[in-house]
């Protein structure tokens, strides 16, 4: 990476800064096949930390993986009417296998619930078989047509969570609860705050009774629905034929769920953190937490500060994801700057004078106020200050990104004319009142592009609450979160 | 899962048996669509353990993980000449996309070589970009005409190395290096002796230079073929355009490599430990390592063992994979059947008489010959030496599957009449000499079913190496494995 690669300011435009920094921090690359994602070894990584760390939570959890076919009947697509009618517009389609025609076409899973529950139907006889706590990380397909790297390509990485329950509050339940974990996580691993809430009716999931997001509010003012939570009812249960004896010996359809999060999440990541010098990755998702650039100008000096380097990466590995860039072929300057590029939380350097005085200078890549940039510490010190430093940043992130959200949110809003404008403007949070009809949903979309993202959740909810609908101005039925979204 | 399930003995059927053994330890299910693989949550959860060890093994070699797009235009697939004539007959294409026919059918990878060299063609520029060292965690799909559950699947999961190195020899040793991470993993880890070696030129694979391969022997005495690593030479380089200026300033094509193994390995598992009771799961790919049973007739007896068991399992937490089956529904010995076929390694049983003697029944899976299944151990006892006798189990599968293999190895066989009866029966390994000649090959393939499973390494030949060729009687070329295989 030449260190002069220019990234165009967010605020001169943030769709350009957003590919360049993909592109420049090496997250992502060019493909031949369109609309298919190429995830570099470095996006990957961070992909991979959030996998892992998703994963524990799911297995805490009770739930197992399991993997089903990439393929399905056409047939099964279609057994579920608002399923097939959400999804079939928007398949990849393998005519032809083995040199020969096929006599049924299978489609490229978009999503899993039309092959999962009719193989599944079979594993479960009573309710001792119940709950059914399955997931999968997989790879799905679906068509699109306008694609931008993680957050919306036609082939994307992501986890389904499946399960099937024996009481409709029991699934209910599970929905919410997967909401939660989504929830935790984001802000917890993430450092990117979210609020949670229920999709109107005309923005649920194809087949669902009930869907749940997670929204997010990106540095350009737009909101990422992060994660969703769907409550299936008996949906899928009766086009599959998924059904159980009950304790009382009666049969009935088993009551279902489905959830997922994306390879979306790292472009959440990207605008949640990134800046003006590039990306910005949270600790607890970062392939490197610290780098060590270690600074010589002769042969005696790199043998003497790359040992000390070694010392303080081999002391620390227990505890923290350390990095040394030994290259030869960079001047530490262009290392700094790439590491910053990259978003690496802490840059340490090591030059023979810093060795002299046993010493280490620590450089943040964020600097909350009132905070110091960069600190010189003893080695023993940097020992015992390094890991607790990292775990300040992670939260000095989460604040920062809470902070910018609170700060582009408005409540009490209650005229159109106002809200049109800044929609039109600066964007942000709009929590505002709804009556509840499609029309006024359809008007302030089509008028402003903002869709009510959630009907948040209690503790997001205003007091007082708006009394009249944003649009109409009618009695409200509920307190709407508007933005405009990716 | 009923106590009187029949499983057919291994003697009697072995093809039936590793059937019924799949079904019945619930590690993969019946799938809708043709050749397509379901994979359990308990045959999952052994490939998730595989992978874990495999993916440390790769990063601990330098391995960075990235993934690549599922799709491959034809054109590309078509651009190195032997690749495509091995691979397109096999291929699932996709012709219709978003609900229109698409301009280039799109190929689904049966493996990425094609796709993964035009794009990473861009990120290495110089001798300094290289060695470039790639891993993917992947689905592929190769239209097969006859599948078996794990061991030939239209769909399966496997891991794809790629990588581009400088120089031929650099790219050689690093075919062999991982050829070596692959024994490592499957004798270390999986408790499954392979014979390494070079494949001939017809068994290699399509577009290599080079192919090796690691080869196992099954409880039936036939052969499979566990991994493979290919030195692939300029080929694809040529095909795709990978050049990079060398150190002298030149322009020259990368040298590549790939290698990979797939969710094949846990029907090597299946095959190397399983007997008539079932599976054999070695411990360090066991779900779970002990299953605690306890034993109760009223309720004050089962809060007692229950306690009991759940001290157990939080002290042994830390060191061992431990589940405690709690279980209402099903008595003591449903419970010893079912967890017995699923392979567990160690049960260990908790009645109230052992509370009351603080004692607890450890009982083995697999016994060696001088070892006792079942033991007495004291609570206190039984934390100390649990984890032991679980890593014993490790080595003691690990040597009875040599033992086995070695038992049914024959060396200096240069009969060729001997050789077909010894294919018609009993099966097992060859080791004999080969003139280096196909028809050779072809006609002991013909007349007995029988391959050259590799030109086995040094460390696996005979001494003295035999002179002739079994087949023609001709001087001998090289000395040859030849079995039967999957």
């Amino acid at each position: 990476m030449a260190e002069d690669t220019r990234l165009t300011p967010q605020s001169e435009d943030f769709s350009a800064w957003y590919n360049e920094i993909v592109q420049q921090a090496e997250l992502a690359g060019h493909s031949p096949v369109r609309g298919c994602m190429v995830i570099r070894p470095y996006g990957y990584r961070i992909w991979e930390l959030m996998q892992a760390d998703l994963d524990a939570r799911f297995k805490r959890t009770g739930h197992q993986n399991a993997y089903f076919p990439l393929f399905l009947p056409l047939s099964a697509l279609e057994k579920e009417a608002e399923h097939v009618e959400g999804f079939a517009p928007e398949t990849a389609v393998v005519t032809r296998g083995g040199g020969k025609e096929l006599e049924e076409p299978l489609v490229v899973r978009p999503t899993s619930e039309a092959i999962i529950w009719p193989i599944v139907a079979d594993w479960i006889q009573s309710y001792r078989d119940l709950p059914m706590l399955l997931n999968q990380w997989a790879n799905v397909v679906r068509w699109e047509l306008r694609t931008r790297p993680f957050l919306r390509t036609t082939e994307f990485l992501w986890q389904e969570g499946h399960t099937a329950h024996a009481t409709a509050e029991e699934a209910l339940e599970e929905t919410r609860s997967m909401l939660g974990v989504y929830r935790a996580f984001m802000e917890e691993t993430m450092a990117m705050p979210v609020v949670t809430g229920e999709k109107t009716p005309g923005e649920r999931f194809a087949g669902a009774e009930r869907t749940f997001a997670t929204e997010a509010l990106m540095r350009d003012n737009r909101a990422l629905q992060a994660g969703t939570s769907h409550y299936l009812g008996q949906n899928f249960a009766r086009a599959f034929e998924v059904q159980f004896q009950t304790e009382e010996g009666e049969h009935d359809y088993v009551f279902n769920t489905s959830w997922g999060v994306s390879t979306r999440l790292v472009g959440g990541l990207i605008m949640t953190h990134g800046d003006d010098q590039g990306l910005v990755v949270p600790p607890r998702l970062a392939p490197h937490q610290v780098v060590v650039v270690p600074i010589w100008k002769d042969e005696d000096q790199r043998v003497l500060v790359l040992e000390a380097a070694e010392r303080l990466r081999s002391v620390l590995a227990g505890e923290l994801r350390v990095h040394v860039d030994a290259r030869d072929t960079l001047n530490p300057g262009a290392k700094f700057y790439e590491w910053e590029r990259k978003g690496v939380p802490l840059r340490v350097e090591i030059g023979p004078r810093d060795v002299a005085r046993q010493q280490v200078v620590a450089v943040r890549r964020f600097t909350p106020e009132g905070e110091e940039r960069k600190r010189f510490l003893g080695e023993a010190e940097a020992i015992a200050v390094l890991p607790r430093l990292v775990d300040a940043i992670q939260a000095e992130l989460r604040d920062a990104a809470r902070q910018r959200r609170e700060a582009h949110s408005v409540r009490g809003l209650d005229d159109y004319g106002t809200f049109r404008e800044r929609m039109e403007g600066e964007g942000g949070f709009v929590y505002a009142g709804w009556c509840g009809s499609e029309a006024c949903e359809a008007k302030a979309k089509e008028d402003t592009g903002a869709t009510i993202r959630v009907l948040p959740d209690e503790e997001f909810r205003s007091d007082p609450s708006p009394g009249r609908c944003l649009v109409c101005g009618e009695a409200a039925a509920a307190e709407a979160l508007w933005a405009r979204a990716y």
